[in-house]
């Protein structure tokens, strides 16, 4: 497909010589007739070998002599450029697939997809255009909105974790919740979310949880929160609008994590992030000044040395 | 229900009016006719909206207002109330569904209950009264106790990770062993439990396994032991009666973690962990030096700056 | 079975009596007529109730009272001692399960076989002698080489976690890739890896890798690469030859770490791990600098108070 052509259909505006694309890439594997992309000025400083780049406008002059698309989105502009270009992501077959074991008394919105072994419990309720993958449980009487996506062997509803020790043993509490997952959520691979003791855990509409995450009893999340792979929230947190939790954090019990907030890779949250603000460290705290204590921590050993001597100087 | 028809048929002493009771909450969210619990005092230091609730003796003086039920195991009691207002927690339904794959040669007890998708491998053994859920995998020979409940997704018994770099690669070195699991253990969601080289990974009666925790080879748990979610366990380690490990916490190769002892959340556990002893950090200590530590830690950059002033005058 | 004709059979030189071999078992729980085996010299530190014991020649001489076989890699020769004394480990039937959904587009080598319960998706490529156990997923279009082990419930090429913030959602970024498993490869239970934007998420020959392991979009492992459980690794990281991930590392998006290198448990990786490196520490750093700066922690309470005396009596 020319370029000129990809632009029309894109439309996105097109500078430069018009060239024949024959397929995409990333920036450092694209070459020959591949179009790729680029979103941030350091992704440009190595050899370009791709036949075109997708870029936002600033972009532009630092390669004048490629042909390129403008756009705000690149990678979403990417992704549209590959179906046009016949890629084509894993299909999804709308309907019950017939290895799927889904309970008489759920109830299925239209154009639902539903997985091989796909496992859907009792009054449960599924809303329209949702997809559940291969291997995915969800448990009794659970609700997910519209447009949400759950991923392979995800697990939606078992109980959730509370014991109490009585007559030499952890005897189990009932949990009489559910988990509600609202609209245009994803849940990866491998995740599971409890169920409430009472009333629901909850996800909000257009919170995004990648794979091999625990989302423990009672926990709310709020509206298009991030949670990236191996993240661990304990029971009953609130995880507000908008949060961003990276990788591995681990969030203690009864914890808020604030509006807009951030916590880094491997932080462990044990009290509120305040709403806007960055969280970092193994016992989490603001980024900006665990950076600074670790910062020191690196001069430690040689400042003990230098102190000690000095010490020893005086101390005679 | 009338809250003394509830005290009758729990047999609990009741406080204060009778109150009509239609459902059940958490203290936050209870309201109208709402019964909730306490179980410690801070619970209280909040607006109470609640019609009664259920509270230990000592907490009773704190709400002289309110209609009480008084109980030693608040949770406990809160969900047999639940049960009588007609609450229900999963549903499980004794006997194999019928997507289940169960080898001809396993043997179950009387009442289990096998969820769809489970798969049951060849010479398994169940106990009565023991639950698998949908999609859980119990792989060939491993033993499961009475009482058991293991959840969704869960895998007990696959092939520990265990190779000999041998001829240029890692050869896979055979296991040969089981997982026995005992009496009245649950096994979280999407929880992995391998099988030992010789021998069995043993799980003792009564342990709590929340989700996502990984169980290595020929690992010995006692009895009653708390393993809260993404805790990773690595072979031969040894986890004695009572022990408590919280979310993340990690446990080295050949470990012993003592009777009674508590490995902080996130803790990485390099040493043998005293019995009764709590461990907390990275690199896992005594809780309370780790405190000190990390206190000292947040000193340190304005500490450092501190000093240095100081030797830069005598240093002149 | 005598000791003789185990050596025989093993080919391996025997020193000492001749013996009846009846079992095998680990160091410290054999005794009797159970075989076993030691491959460093403290494990030899404690009482030895074996019959027998499979070590390497260096070590013989700590033992001269005890019948003795002599091997290079004892755990792999007590697998093969295992088998010949009529020990087994997990059967696997080569063929498909009755229950496994495998698309007729699928294409499977020789002697593989496919657990139940299984799901193999379309035009996905299986080489020759492998296994994929119970639960595990294979989604569409992705290969996997020959003798490859795929353990129970692993989920190999879901949807990459990638999404672009624009009118006010995230919007999935389709991903047009797969997941491309080279030969001799293990993928432990539970773990999950998924398919890249474009292109391949590649694990290369030889490598293993154990439970409940997250492995992002676009990641380029090497070979022979050993990845412990709970490690997650971010997208297009680049994991070089023969490099160690002990387990609940994590590494950040974008990163390399290199050939032949060492990443302790529970270590973050934020930078380059060069090539025979070892790095270790919560803000991941090579091992032996970490291990100064830890241990100055350990000793900076006393000196903190120590120089904060020195500064009273100076600064009077």
């Amino acid at each position: 497909m020319k370029l000129a052509e990809l632009a029309r259909q894109l439309a996105l505006p097109r500078l430069g010589d018009d060239v024949e694309i024959r397929g995409i890439a990333p920036l450092e594997q694209a070459t020959g007739s591949d179009l790729s992309f680029a979103e941030q000025r350091r992704w440009l400083q190595q050899p370009i070998r791709a036949a075109a780049l997708i870029l936002p406008e600033s972009l532009a002059t630092m390669v004048p002599n490629l042909p390129c698309l403008i756009s705000s989105y690149p990678a979403i502009d990417m992704g549209r450029a590959g179906l046009l270009l016949g890629l084509r992501p894993m299909q999804v077959a709308v309907g019950i697939h017939p290895t799927a074991v889904v309970d008489d008394s759920a109830r299925l919105a239209d154009r639902v997809a539903i997985g091989p072994r796909v496992v859907i419990g009792p009054h449960v309720v599924i809303g329209a255009d949702s997809i559940v993958h291969a291997g995915a449980i969800i448990h009794e009487r659970c609700e997910i909105g519209a447009r949400c996506i759950i991923h392979s062997n995800a697990v939606v509803g078992a109980d959730g974790y509370g014991f109490q020790f009585m007559a030499d043993q952890h005897q189990r509490i009932p949990h009489f919740g559910i988990v509600c997952i609202e609209d245009d959520v994803e849940v990866g691979a491998g995740t599971t979310i409890d169920r409430a003791r009472f009333g629901a855990t909850r996800i909000g509409s257009g919170s995004k949880i990648d794979n091999l995450v625990q989302i423990g009893h009672n926990v709310q999340i709020g509206r298009n929160v991030l949670i990236v792979s191996q993240v661990g929230i304990a029971g009953s947190c609130h995880i507000e609008d908008g949060a961003i939790l990276a990788g591995q954090a681990g969030v203690a019990p009864h914890i808020t994590v604030g509006k807009g907030s951030r916590v880094a890779a491997a932080t462990g949250v044990a009290t509120e992030v305040p709403a806007g603000k960055t969280w970092s460290g193994w016992w989490g705290q603001e980024h900006r000044r665990n950076l600074i204590e670790m910062s020191a921590l690196r001069k430690l050993p040689e400042f003990m040395k230098r102190v000690e001597a000095f010490l020893a100087r005086w101390d005679q």
